[in-house]
Formats: structure tokens, sequence, C-alpha cells
């Protein structure tokens, strides 16, 4: 199985960025990728990293059908300590995507090879990683159906790909606050579902309500349950927190709202804190009564691409909430400089969290 | 927009299945496919029809990562009247097509350029339409986004596609009664989801189900919403019917169903045929009551691939319950002969359901 990664230099290598050039989130990508084959009774191999160009597939790959396909998302930084380039939480992101390929009905990944393939990767484009404050290489592996079929069933052969994409803080000045619609019509995900994957579909799913919360001024939706449109799951594709007088809370794990891995780290720093933090079902008349109560003190997103991103304000009908005065909250400031200090090295790292490549 | 479909003929061809050889569903392709480019700004363009092959994409291609991928399925029929390939309502996935399209936040296509493009291609490639009584040339039309980049929102770049597939009867040797799981945990579509889109993702979201069906002896699903878990919504990838005493029922399209075209030619058949037919709200419990008093007749799936499938059988929770004693109910091989009749040329084809080359 998987055997030793072959590599294949791209010679010629293309321009990297400038300093001084915006970068986006995902508009460029480095010299090289990985790729590794599955097939049904042979399992992963020939995994290979290769020049970054574009992949051949039949067009009835089953992806492009019936949409076996999960990803992840994770970021390489330039650390200030040592300079040397380290990675967030991978071993996470590896137990994630094999919790997506398992409700996908995809093969499973070794989580060891999983990180020890991103490390060589990102080792070998350790070059495309931006040492601009906040700026990181973004990784992106992903698994995709292959098998040339139509009949609806799980696919005999998949390829696993790793592609990095050099990207820009989120917030370039800053953090800055959002505005956030209470989706009230469409939904993402119901229990049963495949809302706890990492799956393809659900951001597709997600693309419309998304689309018309922009018209009405809002960066992101914020998703209730799909049942009973009462309780909160996630916001766009971050997770979600809230202050309400001492305490913080973030909707539980309920099997529809996927498991952030910077959720995880929040709560973990909110518990070595001595923050209380309260992992539960939240329902937005409980966010209004706080609200109206002025015990709502700080709204905020987590995720790999913001880290932490305030919520400005909540948009719920025709009910507009501020938070902080559309401000950004002491906690979430901390919370994100915490996290992000780690992150570029700037803050010990106690937790073990980056792994060096 | 547009413009003319160019045509690059495939001059070596593949060899075509041998009538005796099983075709099986969806596993051979014939010699050409038809492409056509959406670019922000530009439209649809550059239509042309070349030589089946791989399609070329960059990795970061959006529907990889975001799967704003839907699809379609019809067929073209050797009918038997006059020899003449003739496809079964294209008009209908034109117009389905671009639903889908709509919900996941993708660009419309001309209805009458769909049909005529299809036609195009299946003239092309007549000499594949298989001559077998009950096999036919299945149309696979689908969309996916190709532009290359990772952050979430709607691609700027298509490619739409349509292959081809001879394929055989669904059932070789007549039809044959399915048993059906009623699943009780997993959902597949939720109200305010795209489970009326045909989308890439609401597949790869059943399979796990449809696995585990099959663990225990069943051949598909039957879904249950997603909500209560009380009504029925559809079987696998066919919507579904039951015949109680003399009344035909079938779900109404609730947003969490698909809309079947083969669905609706059967309501068109059984009301030109005085049968009372209504769609509506079923539950699992009138099924269940039904089925102890004795008047639940019949049960059937209808959809492209089989057209109609009897249900010899539904396992719920512990009961099985045996519909026509396993075997195939009056009514439901009178509608199977009905529409194949009409598709295969064999019957009249009084509605102008069928399109010729």
């Amino acid at each position: 199985m998987y055997g030793t990664i072959r590599i294949e230099r791209n010679e010629q290598g293309k321009a990297i960025p400038a300093a001084e050039q915006s970068l986006g989130f995902g508009r460029y990508f480095t010299d090289h990728m990985l790729l590794v084959d599955y097939e049904e009774g042979k399992g992963w191999h020939d995994p290979r990293i290769v020049p970054y160009a574009p992949l051949s597939l039949d067009p009835a790959a089953m992806v492009f059908h019936y949409g076996q396909a999960v990803f992840e998302g994770l970021k390489a930084y330039h650390c200030v300590d040592t300079g040397e380039v380290r990675i967030f939480r991978p071993d996470q992101n590896a137990k994630r995507l094999n919790r997506s390929n398992e409700r996908l009905q995809m093969p499973l990944l070794d989580e060891d090879f999983f990180v020890n393939a991103i490390q060589a990767l990102v080792r070998l484009d350790a070059k495309w990683v931006p040492q601009k404050k906040g700026a990181s290489l973004y990784i992106r592996p992903f698994v995709i159906a292959t098998e040339a079929g139509l009949g609806v069933r799980s696919s005999s052969r998949y390829l696993f790909v790793v592609i990095l994409s050099p990207v820009e803080a989120y917030y370039d000045e800053g953090l800055k606050p959002i505005n956030i619609l209470v989706e009230n019509h469409y939904a993402r995900a119901v229990q049963g579902g495949i809302g706890d994957a990492k799956a393809a579909g659900n951001y597709a799913a997600s693309l419309k309500a998304q689309a018309l919360a922009k018209e009405k001024g809002c960066a992101q939706v914020l998703w209730l349950d799909a049942i009973e449109k009462a309780h909160l799951e996630e916001v766009g594709s971050m997770n979600v927190f809230f202050r309400i007088g001492r305490e913080v809370i973030t909707p539980s794990l309920s099997g529809s709202i996927l498991a952030g891995i910077t959720r995880d780290s929040i709560i973990q720093l909110l518990c070595d804190w001595g923050v209380p933090v309260t992992e539960r079902k939240i329902s937005i008349a409980e966010i209004v009564q706080a609200y109206e109560e002025g015990t709502l003190e700080e709204a905020f997103g987590t995720g790999t691409a913001a880290v932490v991103s305030p919520i400005g304000s909540l948009l719920w009908g025709e009910k507009q909430m501020d938070i902080q005065g559309g401000g950004i909250g002491e906690l979430t400031q901390k919370l994100y400089d915490a996290v992000t200090g780690i992150q570029s090295g700037s803050l010990p790292d106690s937790r073990g969290w980056m792994v060096s490549c």
C-alpha cells in the first residue's frame, strides 16, 4: 500500500507572486501537486509529486455524475520565531477527511501517510509560503471518484490530490466585522444527511442562499436546523460562537454541522483560559432574547480561511441586531490574536498544534 | 450565443458491442460527445461534437471542490414501426436541467438548443442505438463548474457535456419485483435543500443507505421525509406509486422529491385510462394500514433506467410487507407495457412524446 512518494520536479517553475501583489484566496497555485490512485482490490498506490497540471478524466468519471468528492483545508505558515515552515494541526484534517470518506462510501486514507505526504509537498514548494504577516500557504487535499460508469453506486477508483495556494490574510487590515443573514428558508443539511462531512455537494447546496444574502448586504448566512428552523447550525462555511454575559456558547455537533478544527482549537483555548464555554443546542429565540436583554456581548465565526471572524450584526427577518455596536469584541480579538500568534510562531505552541515540514 | 455546432468526426471509431453481448448500464460509450463552454460575460459558446475523449480540467476546477454538477438522463430508441431513432420527451429533460441549474446557481441553457444538440449527436452515433428488444441508447447530459479557484462561490465557467451509452433493458427477462428497505435513519434531502434538483451531490448522499439496504437483501431504499420521518419521498433514484384499492397514489412534489419524467408520463396515462390517480402526502403508517387491511394491491418505482419497477416487498423495521405475493401487479405490468410500447414504436404515440432524430 502507498509505497515511496515518487517526485517528478517541475524544472521550469512558475513566477511566485511578488510580496506586494494581492494574493486573494485560492487564485494562485504552486509548482507541484500530490497524486495517489486508488483501485478496488489494489488499494491506494503510486503516490507521486508531479508538476501542477490539468487532470485528465473520462467524461463518465463518477465525480461528475454522482458527486463522490470530499476535501480538506489547512494552512502552512512561515514562522517568525525560527523561520521554518509549519502546518497547523494536519492530523485533525486527516481524521476528518476519513470521516468524510466513510460517510460517502469512499476508501479511507492512512492518516500518517496523509500528514507525511503533505509535509513532503510543502517542503518541495516551501519557497511559495508567503512571508507577509497573516498570509499563508493554503493546502487543499481532496478525493474524487474516477471510475468511468453511470450505474449509481460507489466508484471502484479514486484519486487523492493535494494542491497548494499562497493566500492573503482574510482581512488585510486586521479584523473586520461582517453582517450575517439568519436563513429561514433554505437548508444546507439535515439530521441523517451529510452535513457533518466536508463533501463538495454541501457547498453547491449553499450557494443560492449565500447569493441572496449578498443581495441583502450580508456576507454570509447563519443556517438554522432544517427540521424546526429554530436552532443555530453554522455560518456560511464557518462554525459560530456567541458570548452571552460571561459564558461562551457554540452549537453542539448535532450531526448536520461540520466539526471545525479551528472551532476545536478555540474551545481548547477558552478552557485553558478558564472562560466558561458550552457546546449545546442554541435557538435563534435565545439569541434574540439575549440581544433584547443586552447580554449578547460578542459573536464570531471560526474557520481555516478567516481563523476568527467577528459578527457585527445579525439580520433575522426584519430585525437587525447589532453586536458590540458593529465593532469587535474583546474576547473575539483575544482569540484571533492567540490562534494567529501560535500559527505564525510569535506565541509559544504549548499544545503541539504546529507540525514542522 | 451558441452558434453552429462544429463537428469533428471520430474517423477510427470504436467497436460497437455485438448484439449478444451484455451491455449493462453506462459501461460502453459511443464514438462522439457534445461539448459547449460557458464563460461569464460571454455566455454559452463553441458548441462542438468531438471524438469521445477524456476531459482535461485544472485540479482547482470548482466541480471537484464545491460540487456544482447537475445532470439529466434520457433515452433514444430504435423504433420497430419505421426503423427510425426517436428520443423520449427530451424537452422535459431540458426544462428540468434548467431547474437544477437555477437551484445550484448555474447558467441556464437554451431548451431548444439542448434538444437540437442531442438530436445531432444521436444522429451522428445512430449506429450505436441497440436494436435488441428493450435495449436503448442512454443519453447523459451534464453541466460542471470548471473555473479554477478555491473561493466558495458560483463558478464563472462551466462545461456542458453530452455522452451516449448503449444500455440493456433493465430487466433482461421481463419485469422482476424488487425488495425495498424503508429508510428510517439516513436522509437524502430536506425541505429547503436541493432534493428537487438532479444534482450530483444528492446521489453521493444516498450511497451509504443504499449499501446498507443491499446488506439486508434490499435493492433500494424508500426515503422518508427528513423532518418527521413519516412521509414517503422516493425510492432510490425512482419515484414511487402505490395502488390502494382502486386508487393510485404517489407522493406530491414537496420540494425534496425529484420531478420524474416517467412519473409524469405514468400519471398522464392513468388519467387517460380513467384510473383515479392522486398526488399527495403519503405516510408510511397509511401504507402499513393498507397492507394490514389487505388493500395494498400494488407498488412500483418509475424512472428512466427501469421505466417501471415492481416492488415485491417493503421492509419497515422488523416488518416485511409482501405485495402481490411478491409478484407483479396487473396495473404495473400494463403501465410498463404501455410506456415501453410507445418508446419502442410498437404502440402509437398519441401524446407526441417521441421526437425523431
